[in-house]
């Protein structure tokens, strides 16, 4: 079960991370769909999206998968990120990122993300594994 | 034996890769060390230096290492990233990074990536392994 | 569209790779399932079912999920592995393991499992990403 | 400063773990050095190393060095593996490890290892990054 609409965790991202980049399509249980409109500061050239690009959203997404089950913490900490690029993302499209939590325990989430460009929604561009500590409760 | 100098290899990538982050300190066999001036786009709150950010400069350091080693190549990807988040790193000071090649094949590189933050030398607030395939050659 | 089938593929790793833990329950596209039934080589002290077997089942899985694509190929070789341990798993129970192949090239292949102990089909115990070299075509 | 000696966590290991590869050479500051005499059971076509005989290997290292730290804990858990192949592995040498803790904290710990085989030191065969969960002090 979900703890914050999407509405509720852009305003709180708004907060505490305002530079973040992306932005919510959809929540789910453990699920989050982000799109990333890309502009020149995320291209390398080609053009096409550049790794730390599709790094950091993808973080951002797993971040937001987190949130929505556990509701407004700032404490999530990326412990480790590992990460396959599997294809060139030409920088004309989108880029869309699906997060799954694969475990939300009481210390530690771990999480997956595939990236897509948006002109090719079958063969995702990047795949990421991701765990985060959590904060611990009083 | 190191096939490029400081100089040509800052000036290759003011060529291919101009939105790089970091400066090259120094050169060495299979190794690279660079430093990054901290500024507000690096930052989360805290504020603290943000894991893209990290993840970012780690990957130009050792994109570094490799050029030194086999020459101007813009063609190296990035196929896998692995990185350990080990310590919150303040930003109040610039990033270190010591890059070492594990392995320079014909088709793939190998490396780790070390960052420090410049108030600490001993300990490592990231850890990156990370591996490229290589340009094959005609 | 898989170019082996079930008894073809044991057939041929009864000669390569006879070795191997676990047999083959079903494959599809781009996907395998295996199946471990867990003896005492396989356990730690809990009794559970010990890292490095469980590491090893998930590059068989994979290695069976390439194999189902490519045809007979001795040599393929894994690139790298990355593993996260999400849950103890009974040495009590069968593990099975769940193999999708992310990506599949010319050079490399990409894929994950996520290994389940028998007795709880909904929550993962082990989630891997590896990737493997693939041999050149002449 | 290292809490046990050698022999003190051989025969603690002897107790928790006696299934283990390998045997302890040394154990320093943060590192521990570990050899394997390689066996049938090690071994893949070729013959050479199998990468489970690896990635099993190195993680017991890394449980040494930390018990060299931390003293007679049972329980700490394996969190995360990354593993890079480097090079096949003869089957005709033994396997050295060289296990350093990157980072040893309250609740997790994060090492490295990389592999030789002993007809050459100076180019590891594999390198691995990995993160232990530590038992919480009462």
């Amino acid at each position: 079960m979900t703890v914050m609409t999407t509405e509720q965790i852009e305003h709180f991202l708004d907060d505490v991370f305002p530079q973040r980049m992306g932005s919510i399509e959809s929540i789910g249980e453990m699920t989050a769909t982000l799109r990333l409109a890309i502009g020149h500061q995320h291209l390398r050239p080609g053009p096409r999206v550049s790794g730390p690009t599709m790094m950091g959203f993808a973080d951002v997404a797993l971040y937001v998968a987190i949130l929505a089950q556990i509701g407004p913490e700032p404490m999530a900490v990326t412990s480790d990120f590992n990460c396959h690029f599997l294809r060139a993302a030409s920088g004309d499209h989108d880029i869309i990122a699906h997060a799954k939590l694969i475990k939300l325990g009481r210390r530690m989430a771990v999480g997956e993300v595939q990236l897509f460009s948006a002109s090719d929604a079958t063969r995702p561009v990047v795949h990421v594994t991701s765990s985060y500590a959590l904060p611990e409760k009083p």
